[in-house]
């Protein structure tokens, strides 16, 4: 089990929202947000399905302030903050520090590749040095397929002897069961968080936080009660349920999928575009989407955008 | 030959230098950029070896300004902008164009992998879009080691039908000989960089534009020469000094290895911080380092920082 002071559960990457003209629909990001939330889910803000890094640092900043300005809870918050420069990490962080955020995701700072532990060692420990305050609460990004910067077991064996209490708990996204697995064998108490529903039953009884998965953007409600209610009657089929979900997500692009299946369950697709580099469904893809997830009988509940 | 409206020659991606407390040395950083002009190098400021993703935005801004405000020929620089989000990344371009640099050189955005040619045509055909000038000269950057997104055969073809003009060349980072061949075979006009001097003496028959090399911190002055009176006597035995050069530096981390190289000639040990996720260079490696440059008779000339 996690120590008390850290987050549990579901946490979505939550995707954002972009207008025609691709710049960042809050009002709809804020609906979603509260969906969610109302779902049980957590918001991991600012994750790689959220197209964070295509985002700029003041649009993120600007983006973090609206949401706790209308009203998200932010201890359910774990917003991500890392970025390829010091400065700029430290800066994200001290504003959901400030504005009360539970925790905050961070990726390794991921342009250069090859980089030594001493090298991620010395990033994060600047960081956390420069923040410095005890109610930081980190949690560190493991995506070596996407930022191509992996955090070893040495790496966070060093990062927790040196700041015990405040890296608490890291993101796996690496699919690597093996990994996760011996995470979670080798730090008993690290919040760690597989990257998919699909691992739940193996990762609970290891000890597993949680996940923070990107179809928690569609079938929040569904993730929350199997990780509630894990081991209760029912367990295998609500893990069944939602293993089908994510599987037909995997077929596709993530993200454009994601915001196709909002689109389509909340009709407005006002939802679809994406920013480049990444690129949107076919309407041939998007249906073969949607045909896939009715034939699983899945229902996203309906929801509507409320004035901000 | 490339057209008369584009650069050529040796360029630098000049390093950036780090006080103790890892804040940017715009003094020394100038210091340098003046001398390397003087031996005849353009400037790529805010390259991979720049350490330019471990600078915010911010101190990329104010840096490029600090330069020009002090003199700095505009005209004589390509300085990097490429950022993983497109208001980022128009920001860097629109003002390196309003102080009058030469080019920018353009990474594609480098969080996602796997992205389509679909996806990186519109990000750079947005950006230049935004930026909206007949004056914008756009290299295009293709390091795939390390920011796993190559810049493709087909990408270019595409860029170039849209963009006469506006994108006019590439340095070509990923040491494949094959692929920089197929290029300036390819797209005649199209103003190549390879990353090596030591890709010269196959390039530049070709027509390659020059090279953009990280060891022109270090040789600027033999580059120029070998590229000015390429093909007449002594050619061979400048190509093989500067080659020699260039084989010593790679057995090594590039970045600390040029620093450390830089802080000898200058006798100044301020030059030596990196940014995390880099590290430095053990002091025996640096001896290493400075013995085996020694034994090719290898002096870099002594230059001495200027008041700004």
């Amino acid at each position: 089990m996690t120590a008390s002071n850290t987050l549990s559960g579901v946490f979505t990457p939550v995707v954002t929202p972009f207008k025609a003209d691709l710049s960042v629909d809050a009002e709809r990001f804020l609906a979603l947000c509260r969906w969610l939330l109302s779902q049980g889910a957590g918001l991991a803000v600012f994750g790689t399905n959220s197209e964070a890094n295509s985002l700029s640092l003041r649009e993120r900043l600007s983006l973090l302030d609206y949401l706790v300005d209308h009203g998200i809870d932010p201890r359910r918050m774990m917003p991500g903050t890392g970025c390829c420069s010091l400065e700029e990490t430290v800066q994200l962080t001290n504003l959901a520090l400030r504005r009360g955020c539970g925790g905050v995701l961070m990726l390794p700072p991921f342009f250069y590749k090859g980089v030594s532990d001493d090298g991620l060692f010395d990033f994060y420990a600047r960081v956390i040095d420069r923040v410095a305050s005890s109610d930081l609460r980190v949690y560190l990004y493991h995506i070596p397929q996407v930022s191509g910067v992996p955090i070893s077991y040495g790496l966070i064996e060093r990062l927790l002897k040196a700041y015990a209490g405040v890296v608490v708990g890291l993101k796996d996204s690496s699919g690597d069961w093996a990994n996760t697995e011996g995470m979670l064998k080798r730090f008993p108490g690290f919040a760690v968080f597989p990257a998919s529903e699909s691992l739940l039953e193996r990762a609970l009884p290891l000890g597993a936080a949680g996940c923070i998965s990107a179809t928690a953007n569609i079938q929040p409600g569904p993730i929350a009660r199997l990780i509630e209610q894990f081991g209760t009657a029912g367990s295998e089929q609500r893990q069944a349920g939602v293993s089908a979900v994510r599987s037909v997500l995997q077929a596709f692009l993530m993200i454009p999928a994601l915001k196709a299946v909002i689109a389509a369950r909340s009709d407005d697709d006002a939802w679809m575009p994406v920013r480049p580099p990444l690129t949107g469904l076919t309407s041939a893809q998007a249906q073969d989407l949607l045909a896939r997830l009715a034939a699983l009988d899945f229902e996203m509940p309906q929801w509507k955008r409320e004035p901000a």
